[in-house]
């Protein structure tokens, strides 16, 4: 839940004029996103999101994310396209931050994901995949292995508040991840962030994929393991494998997965498990109860990859090949 | 900013099955009003506001509220109008709460609110009075004078850590308001909470009153110095006179105000900064800092209810009478 900057109408109207959109009519303040500000604003022609990007988002990095989804939109992928200004430049200036207008899409994220939309989930992540391939910037990934280091040890002083005697097995998960990492499996662009809420569908018909701020450069087939972990696991924290099938079978119905990246997947879903589990206790421990941010519990997570130092194989995810 | 109950699409979808509204197309948690969850919503027909009364509302005032909105927007006071399902029932029942659907009100609300935003609040809180006049039901103001003493021994034990010496100064208010508060002016259903983001503007053109959820039975001028309070002091605590001229000018071309009311108003306007003051004084002391709700400080209101002290007749506000 996130409004963290308000903006006047004055200086909305002024910003405007910077765009070929219509008259505004109304801008309210939205409850989603947890790194920026966003408004959904209507015109006399149509709805769009409004953000404001707050001080968590790099403003170089700003191009990256938006020509992404320009790139990915007019490769047909399913998301919504940044709106360019009469000057031709997707990034302006509002309320003293880096500002962006972007298309509204319809949909609504699933609550309760079901296997026909883990389907659609793997159909529309292959198709980015395979989308930006071409695309031409690049983006380090600021949160992969050589990472979690250094984000443990920020936080490992106090992690045996959240659980007693966790310490252990997360050094041994650090060490186990950073010695067997696979290098040369294929690599592009990641979403890096698929959760439920940043993916709509309208009935059973994925309408988009939203929210590409933490996208950038990395393994292929990590953005799987990321939707394994975010996509697949119930409530109660089992491994739905029904889930797991349908969300590789929608994957390799546009991109097949090579014999490394499904030798790898069991150490990739781990390694994914333990970036969540390690911003989450972070932000669990720093972020004061005050902040507009909801925090999630890392427990949730370290679960997750308990789960997944005992998988032997793909197939125990639910994988079953090209039939 | 609150949204205080997730929906899921499926549930939302079987809630809008007892309406004739079209196809859900998008729903999205505003960052608007504190004391509901309220979700933009959009179908293939129209959008709409959806909102989900929590606990500070008590289920058996809706009726009056929303029946309030009817009432007045089918004598033209522009508000936004409820939506029946087919059943006809304007409240049902969604997540485990009471839920309406709102017709979507275009506009935006003045963050800087000017003299001519202050005239035309000022014509539509008289064209509410006006119109309400025969509305059949009725509800008590549970935040009038009779209130504020109960309201006062919640905080007064605490009320210095806001600042040094203010209770005896307060203890005189009360007793002095009580003894002089009004009771034969005229009366009807009143806002009560008219503050500018309550009230949405197309340019300077006002679209619409909103938020009818502490509306009641009371003194019609009651509801004219609350405005006073709300719309015409700076950011820096002083009065602008001239949007104080703005406001009853616009509200005496719909409805003039009787000598009793205009002699009662500064003592009006004192009760009503009395009234805000105490209810932010008990959320600054009482609401923790976790949660949603934006506390708002009462010190603000503490200086309009210093400044009210002194004033001597209603020409001191900017009433001028009819030209």
């Amino acid at each position: 839940m996130a409004v963290y900057t308000d903006i006047s109408e004055a200086e909305l109207i002024a910003f405007l004029k910077q765009y070929d959109i219509g008259t505004l009519l109304s801008y309210k303040g939205i409850a989603e996103g947890v790194e920026n500000s966003n408004f959904l604003m209507t015109t006399d022609r149509n709805s769009f999101i409004l953000t404001l990007y707050e001080k968590r988002v790099d403003r170089c990095d700003l191009p990256f994310f938006l020509g992404l989804m320009e790139h990915l939109a007019d490769k047909s992928v399913k998301c919504p396209l940044p709106i360019r200004r009469k000057d031709g430049e997707a990034i302006g200036q509002l309320a003293g931050r880096p500002a962006a207008i972007i298309e509204f899409l319809e949909g609504m994220w699933p609550r309760n994901p079901q296997a026909s939309h883990c389907r659609e989930v793997g159909r529309a992540l292959a198709q980015m995949h395979s989308a930006s391939q071409d695309f031409q910037l690049e983006r380090a990934n600021a949160l992969s292995v050589g990472a979690w280091r250094p984000l443990w040890e920020m936080s490992s002083a106090r992690a045996e508040e959240v659980e007693r005697g966790m310490a252990a097995e997360i050094e041994n998960d650090l060490v186990e991840l950073e010695e067997g990492w696979p290098v040369d499996l294929p690599a592009g662009v990641i979403h890096a962030d698929l959760f439920p809420d940043n993916v709509f569908f309208l009935s059973d018909r994925l309408s988009g994929l939203i929210d590409f701020y933490f996208a950038c450069n990395d393994l292929l087939a990590y953005d799987v393991a990321i939707c394994l972990n975010a996509w697949c696991f119930e409530k109660d924290g089992s491994f739905n494998i029904t889930k797991g099938m349908a969300l590789f079978d929608g994957y390799i119905s546009v991109r097949p997965l090579d014999d490394a990246e499904l030798e790898a997947m069991p150490l990739l879903a781990r390694g994914a498990a333990l970036r969540f589990f390690l911003t989450r206790l972070y932000d669990w421990l720093t972020v004061s109860n005050d902040a507009k941010v909801v925090k999630k519990n890392p427990v949730e997570y370290l679960k997750y990859l308990r789960f997944h130092r005992r998988i032997g194989n793909v197939g125990e995810y639910g994988y079953r090949g090209v039939e």
